[in-house]
């Protein structure tokens, strides 16, 4: 019996890929004044001393940096697509956009007072984890996706740094406050009011009716996939950012599938997500 | 703000159908001789008033109860597809077939000396639970499914009581020892030594390949699937059962998808399983 | 080698199912005043005495009863569909609304002058089908399902007739004439004008949005299916008209799949489609 | 209405990619002795000044090289997946290997008295063509699949000529004849008898079985997918194939979906086969 259970155990071991792992990092000292961790998947096979794209995949609401392991199992999906060949072997990353302790609960992906996320993102963030993991460093490399705030997070970057990403894949974007034009805050400084405020002001359909020639020659040259599901309450929101999209000859991917605003769904949109920014890397 | 994190959370709850829920319950006194925990999932709007069909959901090797909930995510599958209409409102079944703790680590699904859990399962078991969750009944109402060693479980319940399953779906099942001919068993009583005998004692091909002609007539009346990753050192088994089935003119079908013996195969597996179960119930 | 040819063909006979067969039938008197065509697909092993659900199924504008047939290819999504369980034995109808002869071009599935289409469909065609052919005769046993004008009269006869069809399925459905305010006929009272105007006149998301009380409850009976690709020209009518049933509080099922308004598109439809017509029958 | 119906035309005209074509040619003087008509799908904007990947698409038994578009509508596939970029844009060529003309029915892949096909198809064909579409022209850039008969040219043109091909997906391929051992011919040198013949000389699995060690390291240069319907009379011969390949340490994909020997099946593995080719050309 020994033999059948050591080639059960070995076997399991191979196909599975145990040699991709997921670390937890942290950024000590930054420009939001508290350390910030991070996961980062590492394929298998990783080597430090190759070169690998990059995915940046961003958590929602109320959420954290370890929600796409621990309640997405991203590295089951990742493993999986890269043992069939259809996602490249890709370092991909996860930051935190509001930890769960008491001093930073919420304040998302944008610029607010005392919460210079997107400054902290693409000045100190991302150039330290690239160099550090040996990912990215240029468009051709780096893709971005994320669900909910974090899939509104994904085309808002994408939209404000066009030359940073290859591709952009959104799930269940939050994408602006439309929906929510009379709002009174019980306490208007609280990090959730700041949060839905810095929503509202990047707008991403407004962003797209509002652009110039050259920001629409820019916003061309990413490769855009919008994905939500059908029962989703932010399913309005989705529609009319790719509307925009339409009018303005931006050529984008949209699927609406069947599922609620739930990690079943972003779990599976994964599936689909990997592949779109693997062959959108330059190879 | 209060209104529309109101409006987010509301419809979050309405649209994920929070009142599906997982209860564990317990079979205290048995013929197994310790307590017997397991899962049950109650779908959305669960009425105890009411009648439901039912599935037994089989753990694999190494797990117990607890894994088709804690690493399979079975309730956000089955929520989904209920949601849809792809699967009928079904209470389903997770049941023990070896906890983790010292004493009873591992003996399966197969009465072996000391663990008479075929005996348990049939005439303890599934009567108790069914009468208490009011589903079940008849065969036109049951169906079984389940991963590897469980998946096992499902194809020889099916297999020698075909008068009380509509239908069994088996998952990169572990269905005889004919690969491991040669065994030593360092401790030939131990609990996996006999887990492991009484698979080879159960080997579900030579089971279609002896049948009789009623037997066969008996296995025609219950619906076949059998489901198992491209990558899964268990395929051979898969088709080696398939091909028998075929042979003796029982229909069956059969999924070779891309994947290894883990769980993001069973986790999609369940995508089609559900459906399949529902399909072939009375309604 | 006679042997091996033979049960080369004998075995892709048997599993193909060569029994399935798509009859021409033909309304030869009728109130449409010219005789109207239609083909049926009587699945595998259908049987004049016994009793099948029955769908309907639509074609296009510049299309005909042919077409589903000859280009869409749904006989083999029928009978795979149909060898698998995944949907039930069922009598497909397709019936035609507009002829390629000189007469009839076109006038589509609604009621205008000297093309009374919507009466002879419900009061001649349906019974006298749906009687030659042994099928449906209730609500739970009949479906609607087509695409583009077809979607169109899809939508609408089971908007106006929710106590006629268990389901509807519409595909790149066109439901309004709203994108195309200003128009000017050339020939007013053309065929093509004709069908242009009853489009207009029947609008559905306008249909959902001035219902009342009661006939919102009708629609509740109705299972609603909208697909519809993401580069689709008329895919911000689907959006429409599922935003006015959600608002309306009726339930539908939606998706937004890659693909234009194209024949790959509904082909492929139809492995989603007539499940969820199946699923949908009362059994 | 002018107006709208240009709409609908032109924007049909837009997202159909229309300008995609399938051209019929011939090498009229070749060393078969007759001319052969081929097919050759040329992708939307192709434009002769530019160099393509090239995919070869092979038809089976009783076909000829009009089948993969008359009958597999293979362009409407390729348009989809090109237009969303699943799919790079690729010339696809599809050869004859026996016409439906009374002196050449039927020889099929293989070097056979009279019919040196082999040798026609990488001395003459794959040269010509390569060079007169402007595609093709090294391992990376060059592909091949194809149904049952052409399965079975697939896997054994790239087992033969691993150096020429980055990928090979054989669809319910026929791979030799071992399930017909004793065969009588009543006409031994008839085109059939000669086909059937040239099959059993060529077994795929026991090419494999018998490749020594630098053979087996020329196929693991070459990317494999076999994929073969659950109903399919050949579904052991695959079956066969892989396990033999997973034997030798040669990685291929295998992939058993719903279906039986038909066109349903082989239009949906295209879905699956052009990605794969995609990804596995050079870029």
């Amino acid at each position: 019996m020994k033999r059948v259970f050591f080639v059960l155990l070995a076997v399991t071991a191979l196909t599975v890929g145990a040699q991709a792992k997921v670390v937890t990092d942290s950024v000590t000292v930054n420009m939001l004044g508290v350390p910030q961790k991070y996961n980062v998947y590492l394929p298998k096979g990783y080597d430090a001393g190759e070169h690998y794209p990059v995915i940046y995949l961003l958590h929602g609401l109320w959420g954290c940096y370890e929600d796409w392991v621990n309640t997405g199992q991203m590295d089951r999906v990742a493993d999986q697509l890269i043992a069939s060949g259809e996602c490249v072997p890709v370092v991909i990353i996860m930051p935190n956009a509001g930890t769960r302790d008491v001093h930073h609960y919420q304040c998302g992906y944008f610029n607010v007072d005392g919460w210079p996320f997107e400054d902290y993102f693409f000045k100190e963030f991302l150039p330290l984890v690239e160099k550090k993991y040996n990912c990215g460093g240029a468009k051709g490399l780096r893709a971005v996706m994320g669900l909910s705030m974090g899939g509104g997070g994904t085309v808002v970057y994408a939209q404000r740094h066009p030359d940073m990403f290859s591709s952009a894949y959104g799930m269940s974007a939050w994408l602006d406050m439309k929906d929510h034009a009379t709002r009174e805050y019980p306490t208007p400084d609280s990090k959730l009011a700041l949060t839905d405020r810095s929503v509202a002001e990047h707008s991403a359909p407004d962003f797209v009716a509002n652009a110039d020639k050259a920001t629409v020659e820019a916003l061309k040259s990413v490769k855009w996939f919008l994905d939500c599901g059908d029962d989703d309450f932010l399913l309005t929101q989705t529609m009319s950012l790719y509307r925009q999209m339409q009018l303005a000859g931006i050529k984008a991917e949209l699927r609406v599938r069947d599922g609620a605003h739930t990690w079943e769904y972003w779990h599976t949109a994964l599936h689909t997500a990997l592949p779109f920014a693997s062959r959108n890397f330059d190879q």
